[in-house]
């Protein structure tokens, strides 16, 4: 991507700020949702607080192994398709050609005015490969070290904000009250969460927040209901 | 892209796909890590259903609503980038025909070489848009209607991964027998769907199929040792 000053203004929201919103955005919903459900059908805070625990762990694990599997499979299919196109270039040298001048007569480019792009990049195999993958394939070179870092920053985005939630029930003892201070204090850090989410991502703050507590919200009734009707 | 057929051998997974992998991962691990580290902690087989029920609507609700808004919030910042690329190439018309240049000179080719089709995009501005939106941003058009389908396979795929563990604690009243019985069934249906996962998206099928089930165990075997912990 060029460097000039007017291209720096155009929002990318970078790789770890994604993955503690992904992270952050379950843990803060689905253990809160689990307790306030179990508020509604079992009286003893401990019982709610071993079962948030145990979802905070299972929770964590999934999302931040999956995090990783997640970007290891991207790093392995770039790698396969590159080794595609790096076989094509050399075997299907003309069809491989004629593509580069298709995908630019996409855009209203005529073969004639695409012509010397083409040799161009016909004279240099890797960046010839480099122009498929990006341009063809739509892929971005993934960086080696994302996955465990992807993994770690997912997990401990998913245990920070699965234990807001979780608190009040350490605290207090009567799963009622408990739930009352859990839901006043996670609809709190779901709207701040959400605040900074649309910041980071450039979209609109406010409707951000709202949205990030609705879902929590939603997510949390939906869970108490079910866990009533079913006790 | 171009039709040519031997481009069609490149494997892109579907998003429908992408949507079931990724509710279905979480709601195979999720309830089951949950439902076992319960049955390490609670004897009543009551409460460890009511327990999964809940964390099923509730892991439902939070990653079909969060995909919702993941692909809105794709939409909308596709839109407004567009918007950006469609003044930019009234307004800085130069710079944007400068930024065109700077991009194929990253692969090795020459002003010299490219001017034909940076003139020729410059004659279109909307096709020009268009190459700017894929090839300086590597943005593509999202489709409109993703966002409802997305929300409903990711959050159906939970439902439907999270039932397999539960079914056991359902039909059996002890914890300890319906916990041997949900972590067979389960192991199995993990193994089932990493292989499947593997073959839709291209890599191996049996590491797939292994890494699942790992992935799916550790969650598992964490949850059931903390809650064996604090109670």
């Amino acid at each position: 991507m060029p460097q000039t000053p007017h291209v720096e203004r155009h929002f990318t929201s970078g790789e770890a700020v994604r993955d503690v919103v992904i992270g952050m955005s379950d843990g803060l919903t689905v253990p809160f949702a689990l307790a306030a459900g179990l508020s509604g059908a079992i009286q003893q805070s401990h019982v709610v607080v071993t079962a948030g625990f145990a979802e905070i762990a299972a929770g964590a694990i999934a999302m931040g192994l999956g995090g990783y599997l997640a970007a290891r499979s991207d790093a392995e299919h770039y790698a396969s398709e590159r080794r595609r196109e790096q076989a094509e270039v050399v075997e299907k040298r003309d069809l491989e050609k004629a593509e580069v001048s298709e995908l630019l007569q996409g855009y209203g480019v005529s073969a004639a005015e695409s012509a010397p792009v083409v040799e161009a990049l016909a004279q240099r195999p890797e960046a010839w490969v480099d122009f498929m993958m990006r341009f063809e394939l739509g892929l971005e070179r993934p960086d080696p070290r994302r996955a465990r870092a992807s993994a770690l920053t997912i997990g401990g985005a998913y245990v920070a904000g699965g234990m807001i939630p979780l608190a009040p029930y350490l605290a207090i003892g009567s799963t009622h009250s408990a739930l009352a201070v859990s839901i006043a204090v996670t609809l709190l850090a779901l709207l701040v969460f959400g605040w900074a989410k649309g910041r980071a991502t450039g979209s609109r703050p406010l409707r951000s927040a709202l949205q990030t507590a609705v879902i929590g919200g939603l997510a949390a009734a939906a869970a108490f209901g079910l866990a009533r009707l079913i006790t």
